[in-house]
């Protein structure tokens, strides 16, 4: 088994072990995912990357990852696949040559 | 190396490629993925699960998890403990006995 | 004094008392409001409409709207009528003939 | 008619226009408040305050703020009178002696 594969079954073990998974709809786990990530900034409100609390950090983050993780699970998405497919994409987008640099969106660029 | 040190090693050399380091700062990497999933959830905005495009889905899980990576990579974090170590820190907040079937948060059971 | 008038002017008198302008940087007061949105968001994970805390969301709705006003104040704009240009704007984007009972957004119309 | 009762009474007109109060759950106004509060921070990412647009900024605060007041309409709240109450509430979490000059959470004062 890889390595995310044995991620996946683990969270998923949580899961089924509390009968969570009626609630999991992909809107919800949607919701879940950008209330983690808006704790995760909350980390960092008011203050300089100098100042953040590294434990909250970490904290934060994981549970971005589970809910990620979760989403990734309900729709069959292969992690690892679908982070270098976009890798591969935004290459087209963002051209060494264009981009080198910059702080530009593509459609700026 | 792991999948996963795999996945960020490309991650990496797709940012080094374009010298964007001087832009991620710790601060800016968590707006990016504040931003990141916010747009994976407005693929259900006014919809129902059923009416979801999942090719928008996948495409903006992938820029979520490219950012959750991004962060990890800069703050020297291993995304396989620190997600199982989550779930460890769960089971204690979250009890089977008495999270069994229920969508309360830890703080209401 | 009109009645906005009147609420951002508390609003700056308790920020002023407590010298916070230093800390409200366009950024951070958008990261605020990021997460006060977050927050109310909170209210209604995993639950159905009928299932949410009214107090709760009252709460933070007030938090989202500080922050949104200090914003406004901020940047100099008039609330009533940036509100009242954008709907004028979004009845160009949404004729009643084209959005009529669809919950598409106005590309897809 | 009040000032924000006379915008309030402008945006329920448009949304009954186009029968769209069927999809206006708490749930999805929710969501689409933190889409576009995320979609005004996105006028920030990467950048210092002085790179910012303020043609964006004032276009993403617009919608931000119609979301907002959709809510408080939905829930039948008063908006002067929810942002004033929690003024009065932050100052007795915040008091001036304490929070003065701080960037500090109140549980952190």
């Amino acid at each position: 088994m890889g390595e995310i594969e044995e991620i996946i079954s683990e969270i998923l073990k949580f899961r089924n072990e509390r009968d969570w998974e009626q609630y999991h709809t992909g809107k919800d786990l949607a919701i879940c995912l950008s209330i983690e990530s808006s704790e995760l900034l909350e980390s960092f409100l008011w203050k300089s990357d100098t100042e953040v609390d590294n434990e909250k950090l970490k904290d934060e983050l994981a549970d971005v990852l589970y809910s990620a993780f979760l989403l990734a699970a309900k729709y069959d998405l292969n992690i690892r696949k679908i982070i270098l497919d976009k890798l591969e994409q935004n290459k087209g987008k963002y051209p060494i040559s264009k981009s080198m640099g910059s702080n530009k969106k593509y459609d700026e660029l």
